[in-house]
């Protein structure tokens, strides 16, 4: 089996224009076949506001209405997303910026109203996918770049998290390839009381939880790589921007390693 | 050689979402290979005036600077390239989003600055482009939508004339196909006295010209259609969006066949 490397990287590098197009010379920097998936950053809030659409919180959960879903598609596919692409273009990476709407690639379904009322927010079932136009798309030479929407098969698209995608798209290729999926992010990696945690297993993640040191955005990080390392894919790493590119070398450990 | 639809979209039937759709279940309907161009329509002014940029005109003619590139990346490779493929995907026709960055489909040059500075617009030199990853997903059961915007290879995306993406693709994808090219719009073809001329050809070109019957923004999509006959395109044809699916059946004739 090949191996496949999957970055997921967040809002922080992407509102950075700088660090955003340092991170991704270290990206284009990785061999062989590889995927970006991005999240969103705060243009959309941005322009959101300038387009005078506040944001709509429920209970504190922030919910895409038909003008905010407007805003998401504008920014995550045609601002965020054609300006990595143009710039991993320039360093000579083959990239292919893609929706899950483009070839289908991840069908998903409006998520179900039950105390709230999300809006065009996509859940994705993993059955629905097929990894065969990705993997074809690889075997081409392109370089996947996905944004974090998806579609529901009945003309809307829907805003989905990326850490979800991300995962998602790492379960769907270990059919056919090694994948190492990779969280990067702001932080060394799992930090506890300023160090990195250099491995985290089943049996010590539920001692990190209960201690505390797991919290907040780190929670969903670490169910997605549990849940990705036990449908097949190989290695997960949650790591900084800068140290993306030691991943491919054996001899180097950076970040925290997830481990069942 | 097997035949290759290619249909360009103007801003007339992206502006008005109950057409586009209508146009699009037209657009699905035609069988065998195909691929679609649309121009940006009248959102992206919208937008930006709403964003607080104003439309920057010199001697008339349109400026993408910085701030207008944002938009029309976000509104063309956003908003209407995703509404499209998001339906297209709903009826069941593959539909994949691309600009010229995308797989490096079409890569341009800033425009050179003589007496104006237009900004960001891309030319094109056909020379630079190769047809065979588009003719990859095409084979793949893909139906490329390609979206008015190129990039430089320096890191720029750049705005581009769709209807001279329309006729660069057709050119380009003519060395493997039996290329057809569409120019849809809201007449029924190009009109003489109200009525539909069926054939224009070079010689009865220079006289519609003389004689003022062609004018404006017909001059570049008719000079466009010539160029692309003598560069190997095997039909254009000019004619309304409703009647696109009409071109397929070669008992009926629908618009303005352009001729050598």
């Amino acid at each position: 089996m090949q191996t496949l490397h999957i970055v997921k990287i967040g809002g922080n590098v992407i509102d950075d224009q700088e660090r955003q197009n340092s991170f991704l010379k270290t990206f284009h920097s990785i061999k062989g076949m590889k995927i970006l998936v991005h999240g969103g950053g705060k243009s959309a809030t941005e322009i959101s506001r300038k387009l005078g659409i506040e944001p709509k919180l429920v209970n504190g959960r922030r919910i895409t209405d038909e003008e905010t879903l407007k805003v998401v598609m504008m920014v995550y596919a045609g601002l965020v997303n054609k300006e990595i692409c143009a710039f991993l273009q320039s360093l000579g990476t083959n990239a292919i910026g893609l929706t899950g709407a483009d070839a289908n690639i991840i069908p998903a379904t409006k998520r179900a109203v039950k105390e709230i009322d999300y809006g065009f927010v996509g859940d994705i079932n993993i059955a629905n996918l097929n990894p065969d136009i990705l993997s074809k798309f690889l075997e081409m030479g392109l370089v996947p770049v996905i944004a974090p929407l998806t579609h529901d098969g009945k003309g809307n698209m829907l805003n989905t998290n990326s850490d979800t995608i991300a995962s998602t798209i790492a379960v769907l290729m270990a059919k056919i390839y090694n994948v190492s999926l990779i969280y990067a992010f702001e932080q060394k990696g799992v930090l506890e009381s300023g160090e990195v945690i250099s491995q985290i297993t089943n049996k010590t993640y539920t001692d990190l939880l209960k201690d505390g040191i797991i919290k907040d955005g780190m929670i969903p990080k670490l169910t997605n790589s549990f849940e990705a390392l036990n449908h097949g894919v190989k290695s997960v790493i949650i790591c900084n921007y800068d140290d993306v590119a030691g991943i491919t070398n054996d001899n180097i450990h950076v970040g925290t390693r997830v481990t069942l």
